[in-house]
């Protein structure tokens, strides 16, 4: 195996060379977990999303997205306040170029996607801030998630499990500090200036309201000031990595989930890895390899996509910092590169996405 | 591949032949389509609940009882008014026999599992016997669960297609009679003696209400007096047939399937099988062999298992024609025996099943 350009490794290089032996050239199943929050809505905090009333959708939009190449639930795709497409089009194109098999995952919503999606018996988050559960029922999430995860790993080689929920970095921030992570400052943001005050003010109040305890079990820290994604995902996590490797894809959230996944189950934790964009890891306004190092001796993988000489400006955007990952982004190009053999070539990619983005954003 | 005394084929041995060595010692995943409707609580229609009320609740309990060996949604399993356990005991010992990775999928239910499981966005049918639609959004999880078999054929060499609704041949007749075959007197029963007047009379009352022209589109049919189950099942079907071979898993349920299928893309017959157990092929008050004989040539697999000398009563009455078949009893066991390249016997299947029993039934 030629590790090609296309992935750089952190963290722990030998072991990411490893867990990338082991799902070279094999068969992934692509997985994307949905939730939506009320946290998402405070004003200034999250870029998925025009304006705030439509960040509900969201989730749902982008894994239309991902199944039918056009979203339903909103009209055109969902952008950033100032129009920069959804990262939902990178991983499309990623899927599409491999024809990876993909499963849309309910952690809890407020708006359901239009698509075959698993229902675990979650719902929609709350405010954190507010007294009462910021999520209901985190146990038994987790405990269907798991037994999906179980499933799954009788269906594929490996697993790559997405995420798209918007807000999700203060929800993360706020269960790697209610688990005693020092995350201040560390965690991403889809926007290019990244509103860690806000974020911290956020969490500080929901973790001092919360009537949280010192050392929480990590599905308690969830359900006092997480969000709907962090308890299915960890449950997945748990359920296939006994059985098979598993790529948590996304940027800082992916974090939260890896700290649950070790605080309830930390014998899988050799069978991690973290999938996330380059964006990601030479972002100065948050520090990933920071919050994996905290947590787990797990390696980091970075897919190279550089949007630099694309033709669109709204691709562009991306090496100034805005989007950076979501939706599995990160790890859907690392898994399309690796069930290629390491054949599929960034240039290859890039130009899908370009197609992509012509024919949903007109050319923009 | 010798073909084992467990596996019987008929209407068309070669292409049985042909269907069996495909899926030999390769890898399936099973899935349940499950639904409730308001028809199968007609009193004298369905065993499926000891009584009326309970039968929203035994799809759920069928599928908790698959993924975890127990019932969550009632008190111990399902039973006939006359106590004679679900055939889902059969599934769920060829489900952990040979670890066959299971998905639930949701066509339109009352009762939701408490489980794991891929909603297509139905809901619950009403009494086909009402004026107005039987079912609603016969298109939309038509179209979703066409998506689902796409993404499952990536994912499995083949799939074991079962379902578990009550009162299920009732509206199995009335889609096959809107279709235009001579189905009456001919679908199966759950009970010993088939209420074939009944449901005749329930199905004539449905169709001559429905409004619905001659050679309605089989949407339309199922919509008018059918149930859930059946366009998520065809659409599985559809979706996953045009790539893997696909063993459609019941009695006479599977007939309407088959039929919806025929109507909407007989280009995937050729990749069906219908998979049951020797207690419909040998049952003398229906007729599977005509049903599928006049809708397509389609190959039909029976399992042997034979209960005649289990050492519970719940279990021999099976060979008097009590309850038959049903989540998929058949062709998972066809799948397993195929899975196990014809190494698992029947009486280690037995053995299993009457293991379960015990611990399920407390030995009754």
């Amino acid at each position: 195996m030629n590790i090609p350009d296309s992935i750089r490794i952190f963290a722990d290089e030998g072991r990411g060379e490893e867990f990338l032996s082991n799902i070279w050239g094999r068969r992934p199943v692509f997985t994307c977990t949905i939730g939506n929050t009320e946290t998402a809505k405070i004003p200034g905090l999250s870029a998925a999303g025009a304006v705030p009333e439509i960040t509900d959708r969201t989730p749902a939009a982008d894994m239309e997205l991902l199944l039918y190449g056009r979203c339903r639930s909103i009209e055109g795709v969902p952008v950033t306040p100032d129009g920069i497409p959804t990262p939902a089009i990178i991983t499309m194109s990623a899927l599409q170029l491999t024809d990876m098999p993909t499963m849309v995952v309910n952690g809890g919503t407020f708006v359901r996607p239009q698509t075959p999606y698993v229902d675990l018996g979650g719902q929609g988050g709350s405010d954190i801030r507010t007294t009462g559960p910021a999520v209901q029922g985190t146990e038994e999430v987790f405990g269907r998630a798991v037994q999906l995860g179980r499933s799954l790993a009788g269906m594929s080689d490996y697993l790559v499990l997405g995420e798209s929920v918007a807000g999700g970095t203060t929800t993360a921030l706020a269960v790697l500090a209610a688990l005693g992570y020092d995350a201040d400052g560390k965690v991403s943001s889809s926007l290019p200036k990244n509103p860690h005050p806000l974020k911290a003010e956020v969490v500080q109040r929901a973790i001092s309201d919360s009537g949280l305890e010192e050392d929480p079990h990590p599905l308690e820290a969830i359900e006092a000031v997480g969000d709907p994604m962090i308890p299915a995902a960890a449950g997945l996590a748990v359920g296939a990595a006994s059985r098979i490797p598993v790529l948590l894809s996304g940027g800082t959230q992916m974090c939260a989930v890896l700290a649950v996944v070790k605080g309830i189950d930390p014998s899988v934790l050799g069978n991690l890895a973290l999938g996330t964009t380059k964006w990601i890891i030479d972002d100065r306004e948050s520090d990933i390899l920071d919050l994996v190092a905290q947590c787990a001796q797990v390696p980091v993988l970075a897919s190279g996509l550089n949007f630099s000489d694309s033709r669109y400006h709204g691709l562009r955007v991306y090496e100034e910092g805005v989007v950076k990952e979501g939706v599995g982004a990160g790890g859907s190009t690392i898994a399309a590169v690796a069930s290629s053999g390491g054949d599929l070539d960034m240039e290859v990619m890039l130009s899908r996405i370009e197609e992509n983005y012509q024919g949903l954003c007109h050319g923009r």
